[in-house]
């Protein structure tokens, strides 16, 4: 059976909104974190939790890009933007507004499809997408680990 | 437009397997726990992993089989299996053929729909069907931060 004529379980504008939702919630994660902890607190020699929102901040923004318009570059974890909460909460609400803007703009035809993100990720767009989502959700609750450890409750997981 | 005819992006079948794989990689992390430290180890006054795993068995086969069928019962997390990691491993195992039986049985027209998961929490279906594999990604994600503090190197997250 062709895939495309099968019956959907979710559509582009509803795993946007699926994402954001993730999103929202991860940026209050970030906010429950005091500044020093959130770029100096770690457990088992893991990175602080700023770190691992950098790797997301670098992966969200180009990847939907990358898969709106074919063009790459290698994933830069880097993003020297010091160790600073409010300027990351900044850059996290930039690339909340590059996924508005890119997302509407993949071919839908391309989901199927094998890419190879950032020049170096060979998937199919749709196990690309999910693997950006998943691994959101995979060090966010790491960051939950975090905040418990630090004696502070973090945001409710279902409330998005 | 009717979402039913907007593009997909990922077909039931897809997504079966997507989970599938997730719970692989769930699978390969209780594993790699020491028995004592399933059901003992805990940071920030958190629930043992074999805790967090005994939620994700409790949510996984009823649900799909909720989904499938329109029965649902109260969510029971009790599922006294005592602390025993293999017999946990085993009721995984079941699990992992009763989402291989109910989930094709799923109608694709009830995704878009409102269901009331466990007689309790109302959503659309696929929502819903994306929570149980959320749920799993961030607990799994706190399992990984365990299993570091513990100074065990867990499966790579990209591994399924």
């Amino acid at each position: 059976m062709n895939t495309k004529t099968q019956a959907l379980v979710i559509n582009p504008v509803q795993l946007k909104e699926h994402w954001q939702g993730h999103r929202s919630l991860t940026r209050r994660v970030i906010e429950a974190f005091p500044e020093k902890q959130l770029f100096h607190f770690t457990l088992g020699e893991m990175r602080p939790f700023g770190q691992m929102v950098e790797e997301l901040i670098a992966i969200a923004g180009p990847g939907v890009k990358g898969l709106a318009t074919g063009e790459w570059a290698k994933l830069d974890e880097n993003l020297q933007l010091g160790e600073d909460k409010e300027k990351l909460l900044e850059v996290w609400d930039q690339t909340t507004e590059e996924i508005e803007r890119w997302f509407p703009q993949i071919d839908p035809e391309k989901f199927e499809e094998k890419v190879i993100a950032f020049d170096q990720y060979e998937d199919k767009a749709y196990c690309t997408l999910f693997y950006f989502i998943d691994n959101e959700i995979h060090h966010r609750g790491q960051g939950y680990v975090y905040l418990r450890a630090l004696g502070i409750v973090p945001p409710n997981f279902w409330e998005r």
